[in-house]
């Protein structure tokens, strides 16, 4: 029998709940831990049929994927040496079919509503889980309520209605809607599948899994994750845990969550010690993927990252724009700023880190820089002008 | 030892020149057709060493690599209905590194360039191989430089310069510019990899062998495929040639090249069974990435689609957005209109096709929307505005 748990109180509750958030102390509800054993499916293809056995799924339709999972680990050999590093590594998120982790996320969830013979799923997001959400609940046949922001801007709701959603611009508080969609679900048959949905977290694990076998069955010594809701990283953590309990990997890795300076709640906790974070109540004066003042799964966050000897950073615009560039130059990687985070967050933790000659670490590129406003836009410093007559000249001027 | 050859004069070159065109004929110089047995290696991970046997590189420095190849092959099953085939699948090119099946290309020549020991690479371009080609050139350590026509406009531009390429800016005839970079390469050391170079042919083979890889050692009825250049085109219909004297795949599919209307001179070549193509003087009013007036590889295209019963069809620009739309509404795949022309051109030969029971037919999904100009951009008649407390209400009020 399926259930989830609250991972802070550890009560149990059945899975069939259409509010997944622990009545005592309003953390969200994930599926428990797996301990006992299970196998990868290498007769499949695709990533949810070869880890189905951890996913709380009873059948895999392929029919609904669009392709996402086994995105590439590269190598940054070349950034890897700047810093004088032994190992490096990028977890390309960019590479999934909209262009973003939540792709995972949205894979799992839309199987599940299927499964469920729902006909209508929902988020609340404005961003990369909207469009993710809605071209998976287009793929399955299904309506899409989005709910966004009332301020979301013009392009960006047009852009979203490519999958013909049904977009509802919403005047009123963003944390409140966030709850009150629980209440309409239920009312209007709706399954939400919010940034913290237990099933959205589940299709993240799968990211870990794949960077497990694409070392070569090896667990990173440390990863580096940005944190907006916390669905990510809690489900990329539970993923590190289930490996350890199958007896793959010695270790949990140490993660380094970062958060953007202007809007960081969870960093500002765990630099004070506090066990839960305060949420902040100013807007942001750029919006960014992970200005999240008030992340749903942050305390799981905090818990879990004390428990395992991680790190939360805050970093400024300026060195998110300077990581943003860096990757771009340096290895032909461009990402959205929030995706850039997580190598100024490393930075920023690398005087922190345990040092020891075998360190690997994996940074998590979240999503592609096509999309999104960007810090780091290129220089343009180097646009010429020629006619093809004085090409030669022009040539032969360059500066190496 | 390497040689390159001309496919329509049937004569051979040393490999090794700087101008990889035919000096009877003016048409580009190709690697032969394999003919000898060769294997795939399952040992390894990456598609350009999966299938190294049949690339003209010695070896393959995965550093090098970003993860390109090994895209999704999609099941069209809601598409598949409306038109009442057997068997549709899109190749999802748009999940490669840069968001296009150039990286294919710029991978294998910027491989062979490292080998040796260039120092700068280029190419005459302004758009997704232009971005490809200096994300490439950024990870190899490379200096890029792009030739772009004069009028490109600024932000395009700027974008290119994330990865520090030098961007020139040249006044003059593209067709004429086109040439002279080969000069220009030869007197400045510049490894010219523009859109018809052999090797970076070579790299679009890949697709084709991964295709019959993912439809379990099957080759499709009929391919769909985009043509601008031509050299994505060669390059897949040359792999299906090698896959058939490898005794794999007991037929060469029908290609079907899809070009857009306005500007379609292999269309008309066709249509009038014209053995080559005339240049079309004027510049099209919407450019896209599939509007090329003077394609370098097109007589090439023209020979091989006559010689294996391939049609080539043009389509409108109202086509195009149909099936751009078609093809998010339906399956949540959000393409470039270059892209959404294979479904145009599908439906538009539908009527050509020899009609059987086992039909597959594959679409080839060239580029991500998120990148240039879209036809359609989603409609916008799904935009609602409510408050918190009217959602219910609202949602009520939905007709499904």
């Amino acid at each position: 029998m399926e259930y989830l748990e609250c991972s802070l109180c550890r009560q149990n509750f059945q899975a069939e709940t259409s509010f997944p958030f622990c009545p005592n102390c309003r953390n969200p509800l994930l599926f428990p831990v797996i301990k006992e054993k299970k196998q990868f499916n290498f007769r499949k293809s695709t990533s949810l049929e070869i880890f189905q056995q951890f996913l709380p799924l009873p059948e895999i339709i392929p029919d609904l994927l669009l392709g996402e999972g086994f995105t590439p680990l590269v190598n940054l050999n070349n950034i890897k040496k700047i810093f004088n590093l032994p190992f490096l590594y990028a977890k390309n998120e960019s590479q999934n079919p909209t262009g973003t982790f939540k792709d995972r996320g949205s894979a799992v969830a839309v199987q599940n509503a299927f499964l469920k013979r729902k006909k209508r799923i929902g988020t609340v997001s404005v961003g990369n889980m909207a469009s993710s959400t809605a071209a998976y609940g287009a793929r399955a046949g299904l309506e899409t309520i989005l709910l966004v922001k009332e301020d979301t801007p013009q392009e960006k709701l047009h852009a979203l209605t490519v999958f013909k959603p049904v977009v509802i611009q919403v005047k009123g508080d963003y944390g409140e809607l966030f709850e009150q969609s629980y209440n309409l679900g239920r009312n209007h048959d709706i399954c939400f599948i919010n940034s913290v949905d237990p099933y959205r977290i589940e299709g993240y694990k799968l990211e870990a899994y794949e960077i497990y076998l694409q070392l070569g069955h090896k667990v990173p010594s440390h990863m580096v994750v940005p944190v907006s809701s916390g669905g990510h990283l809690i489900g990329l953590m539970k993923a590190f845990f289930e490996l350890h309990h199958q007896g793959l990997g010695e270790k949990i890795p140490e993660f380094i969550a970062v958060q953007a300076k202007q809007i960081s709640p969870l960093a500002e906790a765990f630099d004070k010690g506090q066990p839960t974070f305060k949420r902040i109540s100013k807007p942001p004066s750029i919006p960014y993927a992970i200005s999240n003042p008030n992340p749903p799964g942050g305390n799981i966050v905090l818990n879990w990252i004390y428990k395992n000897n991680g790190k939360i950073v805050a970093v400024s615009d300026d060195e998110i724009k300077k990581a943003q560039k860096m990757l771009a130059e340096e290895e032909g990687l461009y990402v959205l700023p929030s995706s850039a985070a997580s190598l100024a967050g490393l930075i920023k933790a690398a005087p922190l880190l345990s040092k020891t000659e075998d360190n690997l670490i994996c940074l998590v590129l979240t999503g592609t820089g096509l999309k999104g406003k960007a810090l780091f836009m290129g220089e343009g410093d180097k646009i010429l002008s020629s006619s093809i007559k004085a090409l030669e000249k022009t040539l032969s001027e360059l500066t190496p």
